[in-house]
């Protein structure tokens, strides 16, 4: 159940509200008119709560739920429990996601520039933009509209967007990793280059993107980043990707559209992946990959490929006689 | 040797009163009124300095050592360097804890909520909490009794119990990672849920837990997260675990009592994870492990058959005539 | 192109001087006093600027080049562009390096210790070094000369020598990951070390290394480490090392001069990793390497080794006729 302490709710709404505002469909025209005061987890779900069934791993929780309203896909219409109103949609998640908003302000807090952060006087932040306490903005930095930088982040030489948000802990724009070996030392190659944040990006906490070394590094529109992600210097991220947690991209590679970099996952530098990528979670990219190629394991190889390989090492331990 | 800049010394103590507090016994009755002036490592100890045997590798240094005393396990009485007073102990690691305890404060620092800090007006901090320089406390956050949150740590949406120290740069209670893909877009969805922790929880330098997304992300009593480890939204974590630096769990897993995951690991979601199960490090998880299961290996499997994975594969190798 | 918003240039220079300066010789004396105004990457360089090529990857990169002068070695002053004019250098590297340094200020901000870091009295900051606000230097620190602290980096119980760059949001000194478990439940045992950085040395940005539980962790002089990468208690890394993102170094290994550590590597604790070893990315260590080696895998094995093992798993998997 949603801690009021926390989140604020906005009131209650008719099921057919709900239905407009989320894109869906009353399965049932008789449960138009019914009351929904709150959003809740399929097993968390009581009286007068909506929830949704997305996971196919939840189905039983689904048809045990105590709900009184929950958003599907048509296919579950069958074996939903007697009296559940139902709201159908193809995509449930965007559904709930929808109603969820509607009933919860998005923050409890607003400012706009908090005193306690330490903006540089060259740096421009745009309207309605929020930077909480204890962030950085160095200078000559520029932040778009409706932004909202939260505490501890650190934004330096970058050029960000319009509804950008960036997580706590973040460093961006700080020196890529390069240096010159030259008689027995290590010696620093000036990073000349800016971070570049396009619109709509989500940039999770402690996650890490350096500069670039002179080319720019590039985070493009609507791509959301997981925690604890590291960006390599001169990367270009395509729009629209989602990078999960812990993942790595190193130095100058170039990642298309619509792709997904699994957690854990390493790709290494200089590389050019497409768009459509899917990257398997732990898995080590060392080559190039096309278009709409779905690949894992390290070095990485098409999906289909790995799970093979892994089915083919598992069988030949076992034939081997080394039991003890 | 303990740099006294850093660590205050609260004196010197009879052998007799560290063996008591440590619930050790004294294998010899004539060392019992000796005087032991610090604690030390086995390499690094001089006379009168205690030390301790935990770990196999380091046998030789203990045969060498100069200390005046070390705390060891019956079996190593007989190899024991002649003069060397010895405190018995089942733990020695334990005895040793209870020991540099007593010789050292734990803390060179006691602030109580410094004026540094970001706390919301709403939040509430217990008795003899500690709140440092930089950290930041979100509204309606209740923070324990004897609670020790470092500088630059970030806490929203949270609910903490007592003992519970949290290190620098911990971010806590930001947004889930969770998305509806919806027209060629990403829609964020609202995260509802919060981050509850219990009593003597310990969490790590840089590490990242968000809050759930409608159930709350729970971490149980006594449980030691590491450095640099990500929590997904969801996730339930049961008591005294261990984490170590740099694993991931994703959304919506569960994790009995008394687990130890080890470095780098990571957790697909919607996973259960038993009690008293071992990871690897750098495992990949991706099935459910029942109570007790020892893992190793991407994607994990039982310990025993990663052991013979890892020999088939290399026997593999060498009989190929792959040779160059 | 590089940004002036972000990067003062310091004036136009002839080739003659950035030859001299970069320890590298004109391929042509005609060129000698040809005007240079700036740098830039070899896609992105026009008319004006100075160029360099280090990766074979961008051959064509640099046929192609509208840069009016390229650092390169000697092999491919035959398929330079007509009109380029051409530094020759055994490492464009270097010579790049300090060819930018000299275009362009290495900071375009200079503080000494800002008013809004958190520094604690007793804490000593040596001439010239520079600490950003909403850092925190913690009792009895001592920071040598020419350091920079950037914002919201953590520093307690540690010495720092000269020149030292540690980047937002690094975590150095706290508590390492020491438990003793004892009954049931898991006891802290108190982290007495502390942590030394030498000479030259940087710190990525949200990088954590833990003090040392009785000896101290060492960093040596001129080793540079990425971003989120992981230092556990008692840790000494020898000179001139190279640590990169992510990877994570188990507590009490010991690690020689000039050793490499790919991303996401792991080593175990209590390991002897020698000098000029190279271990690649995402491996994991678990026996000691001698001085020179080479390793890759999980667990890791001598790289030629690590190949065949990878080449053998492929061609397994190829013939067992598990085609869809």
């Amino acid at each position: 159940m949603v801690d009021t302490d926390f989140f604020k709710k906005n009131g209650n709404f008719k099921l057919k509200v709900l239905a407009e505002l989320s894109e869906s469909k009353i399965a049932n025209e008789n449960d138009a008119e019914k009351i929904i005061r709150n959003v809740a987890s399929l097993d968390e779900a009581a009286e007068g709560d909506i929830t949704f069934l997305q996971n196919v791993k939840y189905v039983d929780a689904f048809r045990n739920t105590k709900a009184s309203a929950c958003i599907v896909s048509k296919k579950y219409i069958d074996i939903a429990p007697h009296g559940l109103a139902l709201l159908i949609s193809d995509d449930p998640n965007y559904a709930y996601a929808k109603i969820a908003e509607k009933f919860y302000h998005k923050d409890n807090t607003y400012i706009s520039v908090a005193t306690e952060a330490f903006v540089d006087t060259s740096a421009t932040i745009g309207a309605r933009s929020q930077v909480f306490p204890g962030a950085y903005i160095g200078p000559n930095c520029r932040i778009g509209k409706n932004c909202v930088i939260h505490p501890n982040a650190y934004i330096v030489n970058s050029v960000i967007g319009d509804n950008v948000i960036i997580h706590s802990g973040s460093r961006i724009g700080q020196d890529g990793f390069g240096y010159a070996f030259f008689k027995g030392k290590y010696h620093k190659i000036p990073q000349l280059g800016r971070v570049i944040i396009e619109n709509d990006v989500e940039i999770g906490a402690n996650t890490t993107i350096d500069r670039g070394a002179g080319p720019d590094t590039v985070i493009g529109e609507g791509t959301k980043i997981d925690n604890l992600v590291q960006i390599g210097h001169n990367v270009k991220i395509g729009k629209h990707c989602i990078l999960v947690s812990q993942c790595g991209i190193s130095g100058s590679t170039t990642i298309g559209d619509y792709t997904i970099i699994g957690g854990q996952a390493g790709i290494t530098g200089h590389l050019k992946i497409g768009s459509k990528v899917q990257i398997a979670g732990k898995s080590g990219v060392m080559t190039d990959i096309a278009d709409g190629g779905i690949v894992g394991g390290v070095p990485s190889v098409p999906i289909k490929n790995w799970h093979r390989q892994t089915v083919a090492i598992k069988k030949l331990a076992e034939s081997k006689g080394n039991n003890e």
